[in-house]
């Protein structure tokens, strides 16, 4: 639409099905002209569609374990191999709790789970900046995006340790947006987005009543996964080349509301 | 560049000359396709040099002292009538602080300066919303942007009573932003820029010692005010429809730096 | 209880009658061993019940409007006098929006209103602290409390303009608590409580139900205002030396929720 | 002193030896009247003196590999046994990055010593809850803490990976802290203290000058190790029963500073 990323290279990580959050970004990126590497996990790709959206986008897959170092060096060096040269833009769209999945409460985990799902969720996002840093693959100026979420901050009962998971991811992405910032001129933030009927989102245990009190909570609404696929171009573009470091809440508003009428009407009657 | 305000109408407060940030926001607006309207104080504007910029952004200028309801309603009622519709975004850069003008300690201050400086910086931001609500003459996904700074949040000791005013202005991005945002879906945020070296930043005692300070802090460096153009043009693009309610850091990481390694060393040697 | 406070002298703004969390603290304070001087506007006290918590507490009253300067110079130095030394503790316990009062919403004040209310609920905090620090009434590793509320970091759209204003509250807390603790060892932090239903409090529209929803809401329940005069006792005390600039929450962890159990059953039946 | 714990039965994990925090915790945990046990790490204790404090204080030592949750039900149940009822405080004072020990740099780690350093570090203070919540081992309005620090927010280049490990243990702090206020009326919070002498701290490379620096930075200067015990007994104590899930600074002010006037020192001659 505006040629935002004309002639910008990328790697996209976690595009499952079109609910995704990762799917939109990369239509949207092919749109403002990039060019890209679609990636997911081996396992994720089978149940998906990502053939469809590589096909659309023109896009090749490489399949990536993202825990998996030897994977990361492969799907880096593939990627600046299929692109012709240095990355300007990542996203990190990864998120899985096995303490989720098997229906274990916080208080009372399988701690083999909690490591699992953190390894996924968490680790494998200093994994991908390790690689990119130390192979120095990244373009200056370039901008490495994560998705995550405000339970990081503040509690959300059913989000379980996927709060801790992300708490851990924002601050990778401080800890290394530093040094690649430093050393590289790279910027690193996350998005901090509004729940999302994704089909990973769905798996949360009382979902829609969530999005509801979310939409009821926001002035602005709940954001859809195209609108933050919007945000994130915006962020992978020249336009936001000094920010850096940040967790921006793209949500609508729900982040600094204390109450708002609407939620006040049911407290009120 | 891009057309991302290919259509839009806007209305920019606080260009006094090519230093300033509102200066250079006009200009890329121009450029991505923007109509709008300057405006600054009557006082400011003969000290400034702004019948340039209305002349090389095709703009017209009207005078407003934004301490003035009156003034401020004949800015919009004027503006809509110039660009022929609801306007579509709005820039905030005012702030003057006379204590600081005045040599006057942050301990020891005339309070009717204090009164004075909060009027001009803080409460200016509420009477243009108060206006722009009430004559519901912002268009739906409009957006409205305030210039701030990060001594709302931590101590900056030569920055005055700046730092409360600031705090103000932040408060009331999200409290009007609130109702702008449930009744009008227009969004209200404010950037929290690098210090910058424009004609009212020089003011500020030993702020090329502080420039350095924050240059040496930042793993990117500190943001430029046409970086900050830039960025301010995400934010009234549609590609942030979202985002609402929050202050936005623009500083090269500063505001997330503990320390750095280049500060580290004054320590260390 | 403890003899927290044994030996220490204060002052405490803001009591009005039993309800007020300025008359617990008084009550608290005396219990802890402290001697202080109570202070409030010549026409609250003409309202509240004042002589009794003096009588019961063996305190003097000492009236005070706290946007008159002179009004705290006379304070302080009165103060000083009938304590015997330099004061260790002060509570600043002083809110009112005109504009609330008034009936105004937030969106169309009367600005004379918001002013005042600004004057009142916030700069009294800077006045009092000027004239502590200027006359160097206080002594090292003293205290300074300000009492505040949520509404300075999110929105509650009844809270009105009385959000900005402790906002700026909150602002001078960090910026005088920089000068007060480098040159006289001095700290000051702000409470920011849970809706407490104060005389004061009960003004606000839709109070019940507000005070319904922050008790669900908050894992522990609300804070009553007895809960936080113990609070504000371990503030005064010696414990808590090198606690300063801080915004301290005690709201039975409120602040740090994004959704409770309790709130979700609204959006789930 | 002030008999604030008098009656209360606690366990106080990371006493090492007089420089530890957790050691001067005990110590004053003690003078006001509480009995608890001692733990730590079977290898930490053959490293330490914590014989010495569990004379001085009456205490008994319970060994314990605060990553097994055997250890840490063993340790619970005899904890209970020994102090002849259920538990009012917790102190969790435990951190190591094996990263660190072994001079990996934070872009290139190797990551089994990262999950190392995480489970130590964080994930040992969600098993310690779990284990206190699911025997049901805490009275009432008891109190958690665990002492973190300011990297969980704001990059320090040199801290590694304790940041993200300290903003995964924050984050467990406020989710684990729901469910034990709800449930069974415990609070839960971490102490953000200044860098600090101990043993510990003095293994981060460079700390000398950054200690200097963080001096420098606060206005009351840093808080030492007593000044922290202090301040965790207030929060052990009867005085501050509705604070939950809050991250507190003990730090001399210095997490609200910009700058300083003596570090702008370093940059204006």
């Amino acid at each position: 639409m505006y040629n935002l990323l004309k002639g910008k290279k990328g790697i996209i990580f976690g595009a499952l099905d079109s609910n995704s959050i990762a799917w939109k970004v990369a239509e949207r990126a092919h749109e403002e002209g990039a060019e890209f590497v679609l990636t997911n996990a081996p396992i994720a790709m089978r149940m998906g569609t990502i053939n469809e959206l590589a096909e659309k986008t023109g896009s090749q897959i490489i399949p990536a374990d993202a825990t998996s170092m030897e994977d990361i060096e492969n799907l880096v060096e593939k990627s600046t191999e299929i692109l012709g040269g240095k990355i300007d833009f990542v996203l990190h769209s990864i998120g899985m709790s096995v303490n989720v999945r098997k229906g274990k409460h916080y208080t009372d985990p399988k701690y083999d789970f909690t490591t699992k799902g953190w390894d996924v969720s968490a680790v494998s996002f200093h994994k991908v900046m390790n690689v990119l840093y130390n192979k120095n693959a990244m373009n200056e100026w370039g901008s490495i995006v994560a998705l995550t979420y405000m339970a990081a901050q503040r509690v959300f009962p059913d989000y379980n340790d996927m709060a801790d998971n992300k708490a851990y991811l924002e601050s990778i992405a401080r800890s290394f947006g530093y040094f690649f910032g430093r050393d590289h001129k790279v910027r690193v933030n996350t998005i901090s987005q509004s729940p999302t009927a994704t089909t990973a989102g769905q798996g949360v245990k009382g979902f829609d009543g969530f999005i509801k009190y979310a939409e009821e909570m926001s002035p602005l609404g709940n954001a859809t996964a195209l609108e933050c696929a919007d945000y994130t171009i915006s962020l992978f573009s020249d336009l936001t080349k000094k920010v850096t470091l940040q967790n921006l809440f793209h949500d609508g508003g729900f982040s600094n509301m204390g109450v708002s009428t609407k939620i006040m009407d049911h407290f009120t009657e």
